[in-house]
């Protein structure tokens, strides 16, 4: 094992068995097959990977970007290796049907092992997107489809992509202007599905082209012309194809390339190892078939491209918040053991300092342990966070119909904060992993520089923090006359209670006045009634809100199964975090016009 | 010129002309050769130079690490056209005297030629510390090392460096382990100062090899062992030495290579333009002159050398600060273009979406001028605060004895603030500039990333975040009896009364309550008079003084010279930011012991 995953493994499962008590999901059906001591093991062998073939690749990965040469993406050795030991152990699949080839592993622990190895190497592997665009051709897709494309990609034979934005439809996907056109005669009634030829151009794709499988299965937003030619302009225009880089025969064998053409690779900041590529489907470079366009085949109805698609957004969301959350437990780790190990100056006393006494190690510096507690409580109040969103999953998968639809409710208000607070608070926590080493930080000798720039794309892809802020404030608060956000502060009520019990006095007054100030900062925001009113802050109203909710992940987890690390932690947040909310949510509450009223020629 | 130039440039002339009315400084004899004119002519230079040479070299620098090749360090072309092009102008020479072969230009206008360059390519070239360097041996070297050393770097064919931390000593310059001792019989009569040998190791040294110039003189912080062989443990046991590269003779010819030698190159995540160095001082590569150990020259009497080498620092930190602000400002600019050229969305209105209607720019949409607004707050903010410290440079150098001692008590109070606000706020401001222009802002195809890479080094080198914060509040505002805030705290008032004049009621009264609020903080947090109570906190003070004294720079800007646009950042301020700086206050004021008294071992 390394110093990481030794200090992760046992964050990890005090979390899962003392906290969210996944022991108790084992007892439905679904789960019957496992046991606590195998779900243990089987983090411990998430560990090992990540230890072994995961850690070692990092820097490696970041230093050797893909590069496209003779017509492919070429990868380094290292990646070929985790993804083999990847796909080998089951991990891809893990949280699937038996009969699909999975292990039935709760999503709470499945994403448990995201962690592990997401902490190890976040680049490394483009297993996440490929495991969505499976769960998603499971969920909309005909059984051929199933069987054909999800099958193959959950075994790991093939990889998959999601082809969503284009230069002018970044956020706003009702722009997207590739089409898609019945391919004639016959075209409805292919094996496949109906058969369309696809034209237009996507970027911003993760691992769209690379040579780690023999094919790779995209799945493809794009409009379909009415009859008079004329596209709906809304997103209800849009409807999902599955377009394979290699055109498939219904029995899965290989033919001939379809049209589809790498013609950009991104040179990003950080998470170098995840190739991010253009494409053009349909540019003619082959005409696959003896015609023109690529080959792609529609999943579900039309029109509903967009839906799909926001199916496994969520889980999707969900895994960036724990990426980001996973980085920041790295730096945390990496800068605790630098902070134990480095001797430097002497501490503040009421004397003074003594210049002859031996310097102290950095952790006994009361600030230092202040960016480290900080850390502590981002990086471990991001994972918490998001193991409670897959808990939502497994209650959805598994509960009765009043807990699945319950969660459900809980999930769609939750999910704008799992995906954005992580990537901005694990940023910052990796930023004070720099702060604490000092010099030895922001070298490339050590690892915590690599962890801040690959965690600086969490606040941009899946979902900008700006689409995120709409969502949370324009849609899920209001969403259902408000019962999304009330029962979400059921949960909050009973924490406050429980934590009362605990003796938690002091901690569960502070995070049950924040949230009513939360509920009170919609209401107020929302006064007039106006989205023009209510909107222009939704960034700050994210943020604060964010902030309260992890403060009540965390007093949560403190009433619950608190460890005295967890109570730190918890004082930490109230203390020092838990107070930043205020500034946030009186722009909100004041429906502070400044930015949006703003002449932007004074800019 | 260009974009970010043609932007930049009225801007500071706004600052400088508008605001700190520079052309009242020209009045005085020192600087009686200059007209507003003629500066505005020097500053349309500095532009024109970074249009051309420094910013089509900015991503050169970044994919071009300084390399060690040959027992040499090599720099791209770029860099040496851009060093040969500030030199010629004069730029690096400017503030010194005439007689030196300076231009006497006010430190006011010299540190906006900085800003210029700075915000073109911060990495490029190692003139601050050439120019620091010199500006010490002027202030405290004897005649001859003025001349031999002092103007051969002010000329620019010398550079040099200062070599302060070692492996064990970073932030703790008391535990340094460099040697000095006499350089045997005569040693003290050396044309070239009382000569000694050198033994050590230092490190984080900036620029201190290169092929740039012939010569690289270093100044090195060592200790000289007493007749007993002991050192004083403390830093009055520091002594200041000039150490060149080269041995020179007295009239400056060069001779044979002195021992000292390049042992390290760190490899960094940004500012990639300058070398950083490890340098070992008599490790016996060479024996110059047949004997062991590097030769140095000490600089004024022994135990001075920390005093010293603060008497730069203090214009070290201003410059870092305006770096990081000049960073700040480029990205600013480059996302500001972008978000005006690109497309994308449609804003929120009282009806909803349109999907039909064209899509607008991005500066349209609330959440992006939010944004954009924040970066010119932090940006502009950083530069005005930046150029106000280098005004109160001109004061103490040009004043009358009454008003030089308060620009000094001024600008005591203020260093810490000037140089870590931007470098924790410009950072900021280049993370939104990525957020504006969203993927394309993490791609290395626009310069942004680049931006706040290099700027992560700002709260780490020449003094980190913590010891600016212990400074602060460990220091300035308990020096002379509080007489160093006191006198702040007049200037914060005239600014309040002036501007409730200019009809700015709402911001005034803002800035007056948060600078009360600070005096009351640190009052408070000095209650027990014990510094183990009052600053395991201080960096939160230095975050929340640091707001309250850039919110009364952007009243003072706005009540004297506010533009529309400088009126909009100030309502930013006091609207979006200057309420965040009670939550800091608080943790400060209640003495919080959490981190302090926290248990390590549960981290």
């Amino acid at each position: 094992m390394s110093a990481l995953q030794d200090r992760l493994l046992p964050t990890l499962t005090h979390l899962l068995f003392d906290w969210l008590e996944v022991d108790d999901l084992l007892s439905r059906p679904r789960y019957a097959d496992h046991d606590r001591a195998g779900l243990e093991d089987l983090l411990g062998a998430a560990g090992a990977i990540a230890a072994q073939h995961f850690e070692p690749a990092n820097r490696v990965i970041d230093d050797q970007e893909p590069a496209f040469e003779d017509g492919r993406v070429v990868l380094p050795r290292e990646t070929h290796d985790a993804w083999a030991a990847y796909v080998e152990t089951g991990f891809l699949s893990a949280a699937h049907d038996e009969a699909d080839g999975g292990l039935q592993l709760p999503r709470t622990v499945d994403f448990a092992t995201k962690v592990v190895l997401g902490s190890a190497s976040v680049g490394l592997v483009p297993g996440m997107l490929t495991e969505a665009n499976a769960s998603l051709l499971l969920a909309h897709g005909s059984p051929t489809q199933r069987e054909v494309f999800a099958l193959r990609e959950l075994s790991g034979e093939w990889s998959g992509t999601m082809c969503l934005s284009e230069s002018q439809a970044g956020s706003s996907l009702s722009d997207i202007t590739t089409r898609a056109v019945p391919d004639g005669e016959g075209s409805e009634d292919d094996p496949l599905g109906p058969r369309y030829r696809i034209t237009g151009n996507k970027m911003w794709i993760s691992a769209a082209e690379h040579d780690l499988t023999d094919n790779i299965v995209h799945l493809v937003l794009a409009k379909v012309p009415g009859p008079d030619g004329v596209v709906d302009p809304s997103t209800r225009g849009i409807s999902l194809f599955v377009v394979p880089k290699v055109l498939v025969e219904p029995d899965g064998a290989l033919g001939e390339r379809n049209d589809v053409t790498l013609i950009g690779l991104n040179h990003k900041l950080g998470w170098r190892g995840t190739p991010n590529t253009a494409l053009a489907f349909g540019d003619g470079g082959h005409t696959p078939r003896g015609s023109a366009g690529a080959i792609g085949y529609r999943i579900g109805e039309p029109g509903q491209g967009l839906r799909q698609m926001f199916h496994m957004m969520n889980a999707a969301r969900i895994e960036i918040g724990l990426a980001a959350s996973a980085l920041g437990y790295a730096g945390f780790s990496a800068s605790l053991d630098y902070a134990r190990e480095r001797r430097q100056g002497r501490p503040v006393t009421r004397t003074g300092k003594d210049a002859t006494a031996p310097q102290v190690a950095l952790v006994d510096h009361a600030d230092v342990r202040r960016m480290l507690l900080a850390q502590k409580a981002y990086a471990e109040g991001g994972i918490a966070l998001g193991l409670y969103a897959a808990r939502l999953l497994d209650e959805q998968a598994t509960g009765t119909p009043d807990e699945a639809a319950e969660a459900t409710q809980v999930l769609e208000v939750l999910t704008p904060v799992v995906k954005s607070w992580p990537s901005e608070w694990c940023l910052e926590a990796n930023s004070l992993a720099i702060q604490v080493m000092g010099g030895s930080g922001y070298t490339r000798d050590f690892p915590v520089e690599q962890y801040w720039r690959d965690n600086r794309l969490n606040m941009i892809h899946e979902g900008t923090h700006g689409i995120q802020a709409l969502d949370l404030l324009g849609r899920k608060v209001t969403q259902e006359g408000g019962a999304l956000l009330a029962a979400l502060g059921r949960r909050v009520e009973a924490t406050v209670a429980l934590a009362r019990e605990a003796g938690l006095g002091e901690e569960a007054a502070a995070v049950d006045d924040a949230w009513a100030e939360a509920v009170a900062t919609a209401r107020s925001g929302w006064a007039t009634g106006d989205p023009a009113d209510a909107l222009p802050n939704a960034t700050l109203f994210l943020q604060g809100f964010g902030h309260v909710v992890v403060a009540w992940v965390w007093l949560d987890v403190a009433a619950r199964a608190g460890s005295p690390g967890d109570l730190a932690a918890l004082r930490y947040v109230v203390r020092y975090e838990l107070p930043k909310t205020t500034a946030w949510f009186t722009v909100v509450a004041d429906r502070e016009p400044l930015c949006r009223d703003l002449d932007a020629s004074l800019l």
